[in-house]
């Protein structure tokens, strides 16, 4: 399929201008300000074109618990989480098809899915998200969430030895389940991408790290992790490694310019110089660092010593939507009570570029994707400027950043229009929500036996007071 | 028009029952699993039933310039939105009616409109608010913004001796303003409420602050004000009064039970003890507070000194949206970074009842509004639980208040249905739109002189360094 946009507004330096743009194949041939009409033509009068975004982080199946689990800690969070999380493949497939059509739907052309695996359904749950993606149409770079230690390792001990229920999977089982997953899942042309992603250093052995290093070599694969998200993994850090766990990744030679890494709350000066030296990207969930009180990530900082930061959603237990325009306002916003000197605070200009770019860097593909660009890959998004909450007109971009837009009209991913009018056209949204209204059930209140468990000693390590009445 | 709205969702004590209600009138009639059909039938299946929210402070015809100004701190920021505020009526009433269908369509059913006044058109520029406010029919609290001091003197010296120009009326005139303001357009039977709204302490002398007090006594208004926003304004409270702001508003008598306080960032604890001794709510605008670098309003605190707390959007340059939902969401979980004990973080409930019960409080509405009760106006809003942002089905509070729903169905504001299957039904929005959109135009990177005049000041007073190149 080939299409000619006619008439979009694109942003130039300085301002904006109208262009028209060509799609051939799965990338853009051509940007003028007129160009002979090609294939199908596209209004583009009152829109905004915009490359692409990347949902840099989530975790797709806990949309099965979104706008469930208490306020609470990660730790605690994370204890009521796996208690209830799916077991059956079909709902991983359709908590994808939801991620998906979400991230879409708020400009989002790639998601970055750090999917949480069923206990002896491993490649099932691989195969459901893989088809989830390849049916709607979106970008996709799924890195299994593995780990070799068992959730209560997770936890600080606080200087008491603690033993732990060793993993029901050895490191060399899990390592084997990711070779195989490369080998029968990772299909780059086809928009699926296989990542290393190994849970955090809070519940994976360094062979884990190494295994995934070796496999990501060989394979020229993404790295993926969740870094220092709580105050509690960075005590943990100290307690297993007597350093920070940012010296302790580079010193496993985990860090790297295709590595990208969920968080990063925690980090002193001396771990933001090592992700500036090791171009490791830093994806941005500023909803979920709220939502369970992990802290503001020091993302200004990030940005004075030239690191690659990105936005994500995070898991919708934890945010609870994945509306990657709302991260973006918020990670953008949310950063000006941390720096009295308001040169220092991201614009919506800048914003975007670290949604587009940024992301694209992120996953080692910013030669391919992430910019309005001839020759890249045609993952482009046109939003609808006459919508109420774009109104009335001033500056696009700002509009978009700084407002709450439901404005998506036009969504191509790899050259496919996937969204159109507002509509995903590549799937039945509305059977998908009779399917999602169907499979579950109004409930309050439910009581989770992990979180019951835990929640004592992680009061007493964190230094809280003990409940006389939990 | 009578309604019953049957087996909609309602929250009760530890989880949700299935209940008709009757709508005679302007009230609530009955609640009870099942009533005899009256009026109109509405079904409420799937849908949750809610008390009405009430966005508590915003200014509605900042929405002309929403999306424009650049990241700044409230005094810059201000400077430039005084540069180009409207000076034609005709826009104040056209952002209003953005306003207030806005806000009915993220669950708000009451509207605080601290309005800015066109200066020589005050009252025409209140007419306009009055106009839309009741062409939509939302109930709206009205607070003619005023002041009696010229914009400078709200920037601390830092104990320079600064003259600044007179303001252009005298006090004696601006309270006259307001006392034939509330001869015209009171009228709290017919949704439309007056209230004295002096900008705030940085702008405003003792003598107009008693005078407000006066008139609000005499005719029962309800008392609002910006209070401490900034640290800058902290640092002016003490070179104006030698105290805190809320001791010296506290000493002049205008902090009451109906007297609302929009920020209240930079208040130690001996302001809190007031605030709650004197009854006083506090309105969160977090977004704001966000996007102008302000500060994170100390919410948990305020909860536990037990002040009434409620949300608003803010004007929508500094926002820049007006999804009341949005606010509550990040009014809801941005304090959970600022304390470590999660049983003090705010709950969904919580919230809920701070956005709809805290909000009848804060205009002196509490025992007419703000829950689902026999005999209480029928200000009422049905979300519709089928929408794709709230499925699966999990907790339907958990989900409105942590998700990003686009879900309200219908809304009764004193009995009256005004959005009907998501859509206003009492003004023409699509004609709304058109005319926003031609009564306005792209722009990018516009200069604004009185913010360059106040910059180099605001730099040096804020212990910022001092730009070579602005």
């Amino acid at each position: 399929m080939s299409y000619t946009i006619q008439n979009a507004i694109a942003p130039v330096e300085g301002g904006y201008t109208s262009v028209d743009v060509h799609i051939e194949g799965n990338h853009i041939a051509a940007i003028a300000p007129q160009l002979d009409p090609i294939g199908t033509l596209v209004d583009g009068r009152d829109k905004l074109l915009l490359p692409g975004f990347v949902n840099a982080h989530t975790h797709s199946s806990e949309m099965w618990q979104r706008g469930l689990i208490p306020p609470r800690p990660l730790e605690l969070w994370l204890a009521e989480l796996h208690d209830f999380s799916p077991v059956d493949p079909e709902h991983i497939y359709l908590s994808a098809l939801g991620t998906a059509v979400e991230t879409l739907l708020s400009g989002g052309t790639t998601v970055v899915d750090h999917l949480v695996l069923i206990p002896g359904q491993e490649k099932e749950s691989i195969a459901a998200a893989v088809r989830a993606y390849r049916e709607v149409g979106i970008r996709a770079f799924i890195g299994p969430l593995i780990q070799d230690q068992s959730l209560a390792a997770g936890v600080p001990s606080g200087g008491h030895k603690i033993e732990h229920d060793p993993y029901f999977w050895s490191t060399e089982e899990v390592l084997e389940l990711m070779r195989s997953t490369v080998e029968q899942f990772h299909q780059p042309d086809k928009g699926i991408n296989i990542m290393v992603a190994p849970t955090g250093m809070q519940l994976c052995s360094d062979a884990l790290f190494e295994g995934c290093i070796e496999l990501s070599d060989r394979h020229n694969l993404c790295r993926h992790t969740h870094l220092l998200e709580t105050k509690a993994q960075q005590m943990l850090a100290y307690e297993k490694y007597g350093c920070t766990a940012v010296e302790h990744l580079k010193h496993l030679g985990y860090l790297s310019p295709r590595t990208s890494l969920a968080h990063c709350v925690w980090l002193n000066d001396h771990d933001i110089s090592i992700l500036a030296e090791t171009q490791s990207t830093v994806v941005h969930n500023p909803l979920s660092n709220l939502r369970l009180g992990s802290g503001i990530a020091p993302i200004l900082k990030y940005r004075q010593a030239g690191v690659n930061v990105t936005f994500g959603c995070d898991g919708s237990a934890s945010n609870d939507s994945q509306d990657l325009l709302e991260a973006i306002k918020i990670g953008t916003i949310l950063h000006n009570v941390t720096d009295m000197d308001y040169q220092h605070w991201i614009t919506p200009r800048q914003a975007v570029e670290m949604a587009a770019l940024g992301g694209a860097t992120g996953v080692g593909m910013a030669d391919q994707m992430g910019s309005l660009t001839v020759g890249k890959k045609a993952d482009l998004v046109l939003y609808d400027l006459k919508r109420l909450s774009l109104l009335p007109r001033t500056d696009p971009i700002g509009l978009l950043v700084l407002g709450r837009p439901i404005a998506v009209h036009t969504v191509w991913v790899n050259g496919k229009a996937v969204v159109t009018d507002g509509t995903v056209t590549t799937i039945d949204v509305p059977q998908l929500q009779q399917t999602l209204f169907d499979k579950s059930e109004w409930q309050a209140n439910r009581r989770s036996p992990s979180m019951e468990d835990l929640e004592m000693r992680y009061r007493t390590v964190m230094g809280l007071p003990i409940l006389s009445n939990p």
